[in-house]
């Protein structure tokens, strides 16, 4: 069977078979009894996921469209019932969907065997001291204690958060255990202070771009991103104070150490006025510190957290890119109001992170490997970025423009105006190489013409293979002459 | 130092110690210079906690009033800068916070020794299956798959889903391993559903009373809870019907099977009638069944999910009731588009629940452990049920009345109008006996007059000295005689 589907459209895909397929049973195109494609054949022939026309047959079924029959198959039913409103019309606007080129396709795209995926920030499996790590878990299952697999306290592991003190002191932060909240990993981190500090409808300021995650919370659920222009320095100072005046933001979120997705670190000078400028309109910040120990060139740098004499950042990092994403653990630090607010917001969400692999982290961290751990990681990573640069500089165009990043997982490239991101993406998953789309980072769908290239998980050769690649699709987007713009009635006549 | 605090004023604890503090710094009673109490001394003198007062002296700190030192101690600063607005008034309204009979604070005096407390729905730490998991994990950690270390699918572990989806059709639920979600916990599950279905200021219908995590995140953020009353059958047809006209909910959250906190069944014949009538008013139902299978005097009852036909149920469950809380995993399972819905809300949420506890979950259900252990934990429960039961009848006044739970974890009491439950609690607490009071069940603080009363995690030794305390409490209470009413002006003049 075959449907024509839009699949950069405002409809979701499988919502596109539903009426088409009601269209032909309307019209008799499939008459009553007629059998329907399996939904592997037809997931197959259209190029959907099964979920899809999962999805697509069960909104049939419901409306009375189709009957179902397990072994057997789907047949047109004798009597359709399309006075029916479908499952998803119960669905509260936004319906959280997944389109082409989301963050959710993307993953799985990235998950498909011999595809090279540069698109998510995620560490090299060969990095992960399962060893060390099983060590500290078999020693917690070892005691037995049942405490760990009760409920827990929801500010976390008391254990844990010791040791989360002491490595905040590395970071020349002084924050005590009981100023600090496990979080499950910075996505809930950054979904708790959303929560405890801005309500619906208001506003908080984003570097643009900034980190994915945010940007596809605000597009379900609000609040307004408002973009705020980069330089090298990191956010640029006199588009922040204009903006702090224009929009009375509820919250700036920063990310100063290895900026996702553009690798820029805020320098110490703009850090102490971006402080400045928060404290002086008194807007809390969120700083998010999950890159902050990957340094490859030069020692980590600083912090917002570490001079912030007014308690008005919130700190977060977590334990997904310099250890184990699989823990999702990670932690918020806060001046003690604030942080009361957000061990509320934590134990509405979910209650608490499970005490067992909270404690297994603490005797890892007791344990004193995590230092030599960092310090090993950083040359695997380091020699990944230098591969990545050198193969960039060999195969993309000139056009293409990046940054040597001094850590962090990515390298940001931004394309000329000739070149759309959106083909490049399709050409590059056709040839077995996925990457994140600007877009994604961005609340404004069209600014960055960009694309992210995470490095981290990928091996030299890997890299070189897939930059090679990608360089290959650059230069023919780039040889493509310009598309004639259809002429069009309105410039077939005289502009009067 | 002594101060007047308000225990249950609309001001939080911590900003009432800072305007005190304030006030005398002011006047002079409190010179430049004074050292203020050490946090932990003033926390006991106040029967505070100590972050409530460490919030104040931080707070007291940010505003330039006192001066702390390490190892010194706090002062009264030379300089005050009282025309700095406090760090807490940098949240957004409502300010997420903690007050007397708050959950939080309850669960600090449950954990507190020699406390006796039936306040938290947790299961008994003796019927943990410690080694018999730890096996399970031992196995997953010895496979050593990178894969169970770094970032995971959304949905879930395919092994884990697969064994969710026989542990449903033991609930009369065909649900493929493809349209369930792992969530952490239930509580997650509950708000996943409402980010999903539910947008801010939207109304959802609840039984009342209901489950007081939905009614904590109701006075956090919303939706309007409107609660129906129940009767012996679960929720009451005439006014559930009236609700739905007048309120136009976007959800129907409901726990059907030994409904917490009163423990009631919802009959078949009510189920049906309950789904017909939110197909009708096409409202969609959360199913949450988390104590399903906790049965003690027949089979379990059954699901509204397993009679769904129109695909209008979303069902949740989760291990935390019947297995082990601290492992923090639960299940929904809904409709494919619904399910959609659910995934990205919980991607948003924390991209995803840790991968080696859902495996190891796995490995300990295919190893077929489960339902022994579910079969050998009712009949502890039983009994636990049966003792409290007793010494309810023995200890408790005519006047307290309550339903036998056939299933479940908690006995729900209602007092007569001549006692305040409030004046119970205070009176308990004192005494070394918690529970969790009737208004944190409740969308109408005023509401339900009772006491939640959970039997499981306690011995039977405790719970019969535990209700024979409290039943001292009620007796005390009832033989007070009804305070004079203070005369006022209103009445010593005439009422023209």
């Amino acid at each position: 069977m075959q449907l024509a589907l839009e699949r950069h459209g405002s409809h979701p895909l499988y919502m596109q078979v539903v009426t088409q397929i009601q269209e032909r049973i309307r019209s008799g195109a499939l008459p009553i009894g007629t059998r329907l494609p399996p939904i592997r054949q037809l997931a197959n022939e259209l190029g959907l996921t099964r979920l899809t026309v999962h999805s697509a047959y069960s909104e049939l079924q419901a409306g009375g469209w189709i009957e179902s029959f397990v072994g057997r198959g789907s047949y047109v039913s004798q009597r359709p019932l399309p006075q029916r409103a479908p499952v998803a019309s119960l669905l509260a606007p936004p319906l959280l969907r997944e389109e082409p080129g989301d963050f959710g396709e993307l993953l799985r795209l990235a998950a498909a065997p011999d595809m090279i995926s540069f698109a998510q920030a995620a560490p090299a499996y060969e990095t992960f001291p399962i060893k060390q790590f099983n060590r500290a878990m078999q020693q917690v299952l070892a005691e037995a204690d049942p405490a760990l697999y009760g409920y827990g306290a929801t500010q976390g592991d008391a254990r844990l958060r010791e040791q989360l003190a002491l490595l905040l002191l590395d970071r020349g932060i002084q924050a005590p255990p009981e100023n600090i909240l496990v979080v499950s990993g910075a996505q809930q981190g950054i979904d708790i202070v959303l929560r405890a500090l801005v309500p619906p409808g208001e506003t908080v300021l984003v570097e643009e771009p900034t980190y994915l995650g945010m940007v596809e919370r605000m597009q379900a659920y609000g609040p307004n991103l408002v973009g705020i222009p980069m330089d090298d320095e990191g956010i640029r100072l006199d588009a922040l104070e204009a903006a702090l005046i224009a929009h009375q933001p509820r919250l700036l979120y920063t990310i100063p150490a290895y900026h996702n997705p553009t690798g820029i670190c805020m320098s110490p000078a703009r850090q102490a006025a971006v402080l400045e400028l928060a404290q002086r309109y008194r807007v809390p910040i969120l700083e998010d510190d999950i890159y902050g120990l990957l340094s490859y060139d030069n020692p980590p740098p600083s912090c917002l957290k570490a001079i912030d004499r007014g308690g008005i950042v919130v700190y977060l990092s977590s334990f997904s890119k310099v250890l184990l994403p699989g823990l999702r653990l990670g932690l918020l630090t806060a001046t003690p109001p604030v942080l009361q607010a957000l061990v509320a917001a934590k134990r509405l969400t979910d209650l608490h992170a499970p005490p067992l692999t909270q404690r297994a982290l603490a005797e890892y961290l007791e344990r004193g490997h995590f230092s030599v751990h960092v310090h090993s990681i950083r040359s695997v990573y380091r020699e990944r970025r230098d591969v990545m640069v050198r193969q960039l500089q060999r195969s993309f165009p000139r056009e293409c423009t990046w940054r040597v990043p001094g850590g962090g997982f990515c390298v940001w490239v931004t394309l000329p105006p000739s070149i759309r991101v959106a083909d490049v993406y399709a050409q590059a998953v056709e040839r077995g190489v996925v990457f994140a789309p600007g877009p994604l980072f961005s609340a404004d769908p069209h600014a960055p013409n960009g694309l992210r290239l995470c490095f981290a998980a990928r091996t030299p050769a890997q890299i070189v293979r897939g930059i090679t690649i990608l360089g290959e699709v650059l230069y023919e987007q780039l040889a493509r002459r310009p598309r004639p713009q259809p002429a069009t009635l309105c410039h077939s006549v005289p502009l009067v």
